[in-house]
């Protein structure tokens, strides 16, 4: 072998690899602590995510921004969402008009279901239920929200831009369900969509338009509303739980903070080498000034569904 | 082993899985249809995609949308785009406002540039320059926006949705350059982009709607637009370059054709298992009434940047 | 809307999204319990593959076969593993030539450093410290372990096959250290490893077989055990920790189990279609034989680092 | 906007992202030759492959090993690797014993079937047919090897290495169907195999020893055999289409060459950050010493049925 020299001098400064020992009854926040001490692979990025988030959480000064892709209503994590909200943890929410639309459904009384991806589409294109993966909704939440846009149609005529809208929508929703529109307007967290048309939601609107309703929701102007959010903030922290506009519309705010964000964790499962916004790690935001060049900040390569709760459960037992 | 009958009557239905032969000098499309018989991976579904091409192309009744997410313009796919518009080969376009302000710069006289992934982002950032994966765009672009805004402005003050605002853009932006806004344009090819505020035109609306410009434009009313152009189709055909919002926004528009697309590619390295839309295989359109239960489709499971060229060659081979 | 049939009769047989809901303090088995309920992505599987694993060891006639590919020990999963043996819940180990190694120099008191991806690998490499990803291996371990078998040449001599070869190295390793093969070894659980040539090992034999040493270590001499094994039990389980050889010579031998499989985890963020085994779904094994029809089954599609230490923690919690 | 300088001085340095341009019947080389000028995602990685595979062949200094995992046979690539052996522009070819067992399947006069993964995995079992993703292998194939080795068996039971085994094999397969076993035989170009225990032929042999019949077939003998290429040879250029133990099995041989390889293209869809050898990029091989610090290297991310065709055919028209 052509290398041999001792490599004392270069080990003095390095961290050695501790393995990590599972203890029966271990708590989620001592299993994450565990993973600290590991090699640097998807297990220490846990680690590094969750002190992130409890400094981001921790530092009175910043102003957390929260950008939600993929399906976590039908995925079951609503009210994880909904408990960082009460908690205060969140400043603004960024997220997709199908998040919006499987929220607004399950707060008007409908639920999802556990399904299957192996099965015969045109069977449930009869019964009426829309696969989401292996989750299943059905098709008649579709009338609920019609209904529901229908009785309040005097509140939704005036002009307004997105995220009066969906502040609109969260004060009328009925109290007796757990809602992220719901709570987010008695939280007062303001809700940004911008392709809130791409969406269920959307398509009630266009019905109503469609008969002659006068619906006026304005598409660039509460870029005001996100933007003088990020001009006034002290320092500024960033999760992204999946990519798309959620992740994106955050990173471009971030180019109007003072100095770009101070924190960052993403979680996603999107790949950098193809180019996307999505999978672009957060590094490549320092170019653009949407990140500090010394922000901490990392990616979780996972499945959301299970990084979520796992860093959640974890950040919830050290506030 | 436990299995020892002949299987030969099964054999009798099977199709043999053919070697594919590599000539010199061979055609795109030669190859291409050398990859027909191979095992059905990646090399079958590229054969199978461009069949599917050229049959919603050369249909008569069909209406071809286009669904682009993704990096195309600095990945250099612009114009293989402008060509599929200029041969008329589309009707309908979905993309990101990501897309449309990189084809806006470069309409404007701007370049993107080939960078590198592994660069020190904050000496990107001293010397201004946005880097999108290993491409770079120069932030001054976003100063030739902001002029083109300014200098048309009476044009964009009165009311109007986002396919006329996008429709607008590409009327007025210089001709001397090849441009995908100004082809849609000259094509009379309807441009959608319901995530516009999510991009640098936005940014640019922003700063014009802070010096108390009035730009209107409505977030919701161009889906009349597309889903009149939906509803009224005799047949459809899908093309998914990415996933993200145009995916999506064509597939909601799929629920009010008659019997949903007949035709179906998607391009794409997201995976079905996470659940969110842009990793879903058309199949699941089914459920929702956005595919037909018959509908010839196929998943590619590529950079599109390699799969689209290969594609768009073959194809324009056979027509 | 098209479809507006109530989905009554659908939703009485379908089982709800239950949201998740973290506790303060919760324990690892809590929150795997709690991910029961919620759509069939991620979490749900993380759930489904820890009832399974649980199924499989409280089955007294339940033979447990596991699958280690991937930087295990570098990654600081060594000790779950050992932890795993030692409460015998494995039966048999097949695993790398690689995973070997790093168990082999971090017993011959050698350890596994943190490092970084975005390093000057030619400045490593004039440290003699070896990459793996962002974990770093001192060069000297070859060595550690050419001295080891320097010493132990007499045992090694004898002609033997690769099972036998990893069991003499687990008797001759010192005690003193944590060891997979040690382990091994004490709890009579035998180690196959088919590629072992392919490995730091392999290096530090061919280097005695250049010295002219006689080392005959049959290549094909212990299929017999491992078939045998699988032949005589009564039921099979398997654990799959990455793919590669580990999970293919498991489920050849799961040919010649009378039924194949009974019970099946993987966890893999390998993608089905590309066609490799590594990424193939369990239930492609129901063709060969490989596992039984009604098998309890499931893919974890997930970052073994994160998935294993949250099952393990889960499971261990529940025996 | 903060940043408002222009960029002219970065610009002066930098290559701007050309376009591609598709015309009608270009060839595939002139395709790939398009490419070069894109934005530097896939395409232009394939440009790049494209052009170090073309400077390896044409270094008549430099030995070059192809690694080979994956469903190539059953993908219907076999073609294409026989082409290059006879051809002579492979000196070592590394793989995997499912590639071998399937090559000898063919050479046996059996078929690999085009199939799909949606199927009645049951279903198929009764049929005697096995599944690999969306080919078929119908289980017979087991029983032609059988014979085979039943009917040669003199001549393997003399002590051999893993090698000479696959050279035996190649000698004496039927020389009526196109093979890479009986291509490498008869071109002199070693087959290496580290784990052939773990494939069907592996299973066949296991069949042999269990009736008593002698097979003596050394682990670790053909190191020697590759490590003394790579030793001799002046300059090393490495091909990899997908991981897994031949990669790794190149890569290791790799170390012993006077300075690494220094012709590097990779085709491969694993990730990076899960650590793993088969996602590892070349650039890590630095630290090894597997390859030199300014070698010529590229990742290509892709299928290698989409990958592999067009690389070849590209290269063909260069050479």
């Amino acid at each position: 072998m052509k290398k041999t020299v001792k490599t004392n001098e270069a080990n003095n400064k390095m961290h050695v690899v501790n393995h990590l020992s599972v203890k029966k009854g271990m708590s989620v926040n001592e299993l994450v602590k565990a993973m600290e001490g590991v090699g640097v692979l998807g297990s220490k990025r846990i680690a590094t995510a969750c002190n992130i988030m409890e400094a981001m959480i921790k530092d009175k000064d910043c102003t957390v921004f929260l950008g939600c892709a993929g399906p976590l209503v039908p995925g079951g994590m609503k009210n994880i969402l909904i408990d960082m909200m009460e908690k205060k943890l969140v400043d603004v929410f960024v997220t997709t008009g199908a998040t919006l639309t499987h929220d607004m459904a399950e707060a008007l009384g409908y639920h999802h279901f556990q399904g299957s991806a192996a099965v015969d589409d045109a069977e449930l294109n009869k019964k009426h239920i829309d696969r989401i993966y292996d989750s299943y909704m059905p098709n008649d939440v579709y009338e609920g929200i019609e209904d529901f846009f229908n009785k309040h149609l005097v509140a939704f005529e005036k002009q307004m831009n997105i995220r009066e809208f969906t502040e609109k929508i969260g004060e009328l929703l009925p109290a007796g369900k757990k809602s992220i529109l719901k709570t987010a307007y008695e939280q007062k967290i303001p809700i940004f969509c911008p392709a809130l048309a791409d969406s269920g939601i959307g398509l009630m609107i266009w019905g109503l338009l469609a008969k002659g309703k006068k619906i006026n929701v304005d598409a660039f102007d509460d870029l005001k509303d996100i933007l003088n959010i990020a001009w006034d903030c002290k320092k500024a922290g960033v999760i992204y739980v999946g990519g798309g506009v959620p992740k994106n519309y955050i990173q471009q705010a971030m180019q109007f903070c003072p100095k770009g964000s101070s924190y960052g964790v993403q979680i996603t499962t999107d790949r950098e080498e193809f180019g996307g916004s999505s999978g672009a790690p957060l590094k490549e935001g320092i170019s653009w000034g949407k990140m500090e060049y010394q922000a901490k900040r990392v990616e979780v390569i996972c499945d959301a569904t299970i990084a979520l709760p796992l860093l959640y459960a974890a950040v919830l037992e050290r506030i």
